[in-house]
């Protein structure tokens, strides 16, 4: 089981390869070489012995760590063997041929050349669903794919909360007249500057080098190991703040990754938890820091040396705060908008699994509920419903997790307030070991020891909950644009 | 079998990432990642089905390609099953402990702290040959892995006879009164302006950036597929010459690799042949082209443009031709006395695997051959018997391979010569496509169709010799020192 996890982090390093450094042409064969794999991992996780195993180790005494690794590796096998291989292998068919049916759907902003291949992969993830258990909500059990423990009721109930506390607050701000400071406003940032500066960032946030790296991708993401986590992030001219946090997001994913136990590497006690976890680690340090007045306090004479900017950190602080509803693409999202680009995605999904609502209605529904939330209407279905890569994917149920990981850092990051003596104060004058301390010690050191919900109970007292991110949202938002 | 080559070249893309973007913490999951690759490809390799396969497919009628492919996966099979397990896993354990010690027995000049290291090598690679063939000569064996076809008597004859020739002919460079110019003696050149000079190089002589791209590494070196072969190089502040000649020696790689069949890609049609080739291929642009008049009188000014030297044509092709037996070091040896460097660790280990020389007696030995063809002793181990990795790696049997490359790259562009009309005007004007197109039609498109010597003799109507090599050795050096 060991080999496995190797075996996919190797997939991993494929991936990076792919997605930063690969030359074009290197395609046909790299896609050769990863479904080699991933047919290998799949035949290793699916072999019966492996049930036979886990069966023999129900009669044995174990200690919670080893249930742990018995439970974590029998969801995985169970999943696996459930569905069969056919279907497997057309899903992953019909995701590849997928992708530039979608890229060019959405340079075309042509959403009927895609709804084909968009009602398959639906068709498909329904069927992949059943196969995994047919007696239950089969969004029900796409969403488990991402986030196995928390539930789809808990996510629904939370969504709901979002969407009914944030959109008043939203139309608040919009009537407000306050106007937030953006030093970056008028400028254009070389690369070479903005990469010093987020460099820069990293070096202060505590990011271990020697078991990381960055580098540019067009879309920036973080992957693998305890052993080498590394970042990508990407730079747009006009917009050196979306680099900053972005890297910083990134470097939530990366440490969280570095901070499992090392001598766990192979089992599922040195594997991160699920997406939502991941996505409170990344929304933790891109929001509750990133965008946090102590951390402008401290970063903001570096932004200025190394961009040429002249701001305090007031300004700095109001620049990566502004809220921005007009706005259309969800990477693009401030964070209180967010959560409506992730909420109306959820509701359109799930309406698609259930039947309930029909392919090329999507366009439609997208705009209408764009329009109902954030008070705007695509003009195209580029900038509307083709906008992210997901479907394509065959990622349906993915989009609450990232709700779901901004919700959980609020709650996370509130404990650790309360158990650190004056954090302010110390990300203030650049001390983020007491946080990463706290951080490695509730959450990275565990793994996959816990479930999620028991994880949050351990780390914060609590159940999961939606109060901290909305009294925080409240509280930074109503503050800055005077509520 | 496909999918073997596939989980072959992720393991190739590993071991690239590692030497050349891999953060240093992250060896401990490296190793394992790569481990379990292997694990997995000889688990494949060695599985009883593919014997059966391969017996079921003698009695059928099979085209020539068909044959090939045959031929060259029975070799690999029967060689893998041959092999215990236990011991692929100890000598791939012993090398990996070995390395450090080697790193350090190098660094402090200590031969006997790595002395039973090498012991425990080479007993364990003469039993990997004994399990192989009990009843032949092991060390022809072992060479057999890296060359299958040439014959280890075929390698023995011609290193005597580089022996043979070489060092009289070395002998009289040294006595002649002849100075060759070095415009780049006095200099120092920044890393930036040399990746500059060498990128134009490459730009020069027609390396497919779509499939491949240039990195620096510790060791150069180039790896891939027909899809993405590609090439590393390092930058020495003194010696752009150096950056030069071994980015050019590693396009040669990557060329060969790019000119594989694509459609062939997973298969031995689609596979390079053996080390000797390979090594004819980097060397024929490394030497052939890259220390040629022609080339020079192209790429002079390029050169004195990018490193701000004023010399000429002449001048830079004299630099590229230096002879320089002082030199103990055999990655820095010019094009004469690097093939002394490979006869006398063939001798050394040819005799180590024999029985007919103790571990203890290397140092000495090897000092003592330094100075019988080079006329220059060694005063530290580290400068002497130390230098190479090959041996704490286990390759033993490796080396001649360099030298049979260097053969074989003259006796190939002798033929190319023939064939292409006025090939020295064509370089001198730029157009290498003639070259290409030549290498590709006789040696890259076969893939492994052919055994080593049945290419050569298709390629250049001539059993393998050393004949060209020798006259152009001659020639060329004959003409520079005025001998």
């Amino acid at each position: 089981m060991k080999q496995l996890t190797y075996l996919n982090d190797a997939g991993g390093v494929l991936g990076w390869d792919q997605q930063v450094t690969m030359p074009e042409g290197g395609t046909p064969a790299r896609s050769k070489q990863s479904s080699a794999l991933s047919a290998v991992t799949h035949e290793r996780l699916t072999d019966d012995r492996v049930g036979e195993w886990l069966d023999a180790l129900d009669d044995t005494d174990l200690s919670g760590g080893q249930r742990a690794v018995v439970r974590e590796i029998r969801r995985e096998h169970e999943r696996a063997v459930e569905v069969p291989e056919d279907l497997v292998t057309e899903i992953s068919e019909t995701a590849s041929n997928a992708l530039p049916v979608w890229e060019e759907a959405k340079a075309e902003d042509d959403f009927d050349a895609f709804a084909p291949t968009l009602e398959k992969m639906i068709e498909l993830k329904r069927e992949y669903a059943a196969a995994i258990d047919p007696d239950r909500d089969p969004y029900e059990v796409l969403f488990e794919e991402y986030e196995p423990y928390l539930g789809l009721d808990t996510a629904e109930r939370v969504l709901e909360r979002l969407r009914d506390e944030l959109v008043p607050l939203i139309d608040e701000i919009e009537d407000s007249d306050a106007t937030l400071a953006d030093p970056f406003a008028d400028g254009e940032y070389g690369e070479a500057a903005q990469e010093e500066t987020v460099r820069a960032a990293l070096d202060e946030l505590g990011y271990d080098w020697e078991r990381g790296r960055l580098d540019t991708a067009p879309h920036p993401f973080s992957t693998g190991t305890q052993f080498d986590a590394r970042v990508t992030t990407r730079f747009d001219p006009q917009d050196p703040m979306g680099a900053i946090g972005s890297t910083i997001h990134e470097f939530g994913h990366a440490t969280y990754t570095q901070g499992l136990p090392r001598e766990q590497y192979g089992t599922p006690l040195g594997q991160s938890r699920d997406l939502t976890v991941h996505e409170s680690q990344s929304r933790l340090w891109e929001n509750h820091v990133g965008r946090s007045r102590p951390f402008w306090d401290r970063f903001a004479d570096t932004v200025d040396e190394h961009l040429g900017t002249d701001a305090s950190a007031r300004e700095f602080y109001e620049a990566a705060n502004q809220i921005y509803p007009d706005n259309l693409i969800r990477v693009e999202a401030d964070e209180l908008t967010y959560h409506m680009h992730i909420i109306l995605r959820f509701e359109i999904e799930r309406d698609l699994i259930a039947g309930d609502l029909d392919v090329e209605e999507v366009p439609g529904v997208w705009n209408d509920k764009m329009e109902e939330y954030l008070g705007v209407r695509p003009e195209t279905d580029s900038e509307g419903c083709l906008q992210d890569i997901h479907w394509t994917h065959g990622s349906l149920g993915y989009f609450p997790t990232y709700s779901l990981g901004s919700v959980l850092a609020a709650q996370l990051y509130a404990s650790a307030e309360e158990a650190i003596d004056d954090l302010d104060g110390k990300i203030r004058s650049g001390e983020f070991d007491p946080l990463h301390e706290w951080l490695t010690e509730n959450v990275h050191r565990h793994g996959c020891r816990y479930e999620t919900d028991d994880l949050v109970a351990e780390a914060t007292g609590e159940s999961f909950t939606a109060d901290y991110f909305l009294d925080y949202a409240h509280g930074k938002f109503g503050d800055l644009y005077d509520l």
